[in-house]
């Protein structure tokens, strides 16, 4: 059980960037703000904004009501928290863990959390570093509702938006690889066009303006094909996956003939030659989602 | 040399989905507007609107001293075009090809058509067939810059924005070919994460607003970037190609623990897992583009 003081008092282990703009974050919204990093030395410019440097891991759990976790990944969140000092010091408390890792891995924690004794709640932070405190944060959360409510007000201080996906533990972080793979892909798919353009003569510069339009296009490209996609019904009007292929063999032939790696475009084509393949030629290019995940 | 009713007509080539839409535009502006498809019945209701339907390409050529073409691909372009009776039709008027294929094919028209007597522009449509004849739709064109400027008031009959990006006629082929990377490359990696959500029991509509949050934020991202590759000067600070290769692990194992086929990230992943074998792990993410396209 916290006291009324631990309640206005949060605890942020992990202190790389993102956990340096979290503690900082909290600072500012007056909050008591107690901080530990494994490597020490990164908590100087906090402890001046008024942070309180915990010794260690135990000390720094016991100081406040919440604590809130972002390091690399959850390999590094045990090796932090599994041991038997900070366990016995997070009993009665909670974790919001904001460390990004695999579904699976926030559901073995929650359950770890429930055999001993404190409350666990799985984030994701879906924005960058320069977002923290200000209105274009997302933050995604899942876990218990009732352990959510309770903590949101500490949470709000993060700035931006908060949204409570589900009790299903594993949500935000489903969420959050779903997500991080539209991000990755597209970069991936942009570095390798600024590599295709390079080599026919066309700088970044040049291309950058057309490539931001493609951006742009997106999200009602997204929305038509969520559609599709939950309704299981493809329609290749107009730009059937046959002609996805055309473009897709232009893409792998004019990178290839450069002597261009066409990996990740070849992959991309072959799902849709399956699609193809399997006699839905004339359907829509997200029937791959069915040669992926077949309902 | 073309007259002068022949300079207030146009001739459209191809009328699958995208050319009837670029007829459509012509007809609507007020173009004497002459239209051929190879398999037939695709003009009845352009010829409604005023288009002149004619018996063979060579009719149609000679019909306007401008034939724009869009059909599926160069092959099928050459089916049309290359046949003694439609390049004599051709002498001394100009071809605008609209399709769709690589720079080096665009190049090797382009030397066939002077061969030939007669001019030639390259050209590609970024929008989709909705935007034609509005101010939305994109068009890039590459050739000779006075024959550009000559057919330019004929183009702008189809709305949107024209960009003249140069006299290498491969160049407009080069952006199509560099944008469609990115576009089809981001529709991939949606669509696996569309797949990969589903296995977590995140349906479709439920990701899709934070998958537009995720469309949102490419553009910026994509203009920093830039200046990067352009540079050859990679920052990776508060984001190293290390972070990346950690998120892309959790994506791959995610998705393949839901037997999901990875292809797509796991071919993106060994680009960066080779940056970082090169000792690039503290640069950032772009740093791929010197694995792909080394300077």
């Amino acid at each position: 059980m916290t006291s009324h003081a631990e309640q206005s008092a949060v605890t942020v282990l992990g202190l790389g960037p993102m956990g340096r703009a979290l503690a900082g974050a909290f600072l500012d919204a007056g909050l008591r703000t107690t901080v530990w990093n494994r490597t020490p030395g990164k908590d100087g410019e906090l402890v001046e904004r008024g942070a309180v440097s915990a010794r260690s891991p135990e000390e720094a759990v016991g100081a406040s009501g919440l604590t809130v976790i972002c390091v690399v990944n959850y390999d590094a969140v045990d090796a932090i928290v599994r041991r038997g000092a900070v366990t016995d010091a997070l009993k009665g408390r909670t974790v919001v863990n904001l460390t990004a890792d695999t579904p699976d891995r926030a559901r073995d924690n929650a359950t770890w959390a429930a055999e001993h004794g404190f409350g666990y709640l799985d984030g994701a932070i879906m924005t960058p570093i320069t977002t923290i405190g200000t209105p274009a944060g997302v933050f995604l959360h899942s876990g218990p509702e009732e352990l959510y409510r309770e903590h949101r007000p500490t949470l709000d201080a993060l700035g931006g938006t908060h949204t409570h996906l589900g009790e299903d533990i594993g949500r935000a972080a489903a969420y959050d690889i779903a997500l991080l793979d539209i991000f990755w892909t597209a970069m991936a798919g942009y570095a390798h066009a600024l590599a295709v353009a390079r080599a026919e003569g066309v700088t970044a510069r040049e291309l950058v303006p057309f490539a931001k339009g493609i951006g742009t296009i997106l999200p009602p490209i997204f929305e038509r094909a969520a559609a599709d996609v939950d309704s299981g019904r493809f329609s290749g009007e107009g730009n059937p996956i046959t002609s996805a292929v055309s473009s897709m063999a232009h893409i792998v032939h004019t990178s290839e003939a450069h002597g261009i790696d066409a990996g990740v475009m070849r992959a991309a084509e072959g799902l849709a030659r399956r699609a193809i393949g399997r006699g839905h030629g004339t359907d829509g290019f997200f029937q791959i989602t069915e040669i992926l995940n077949p309902r």
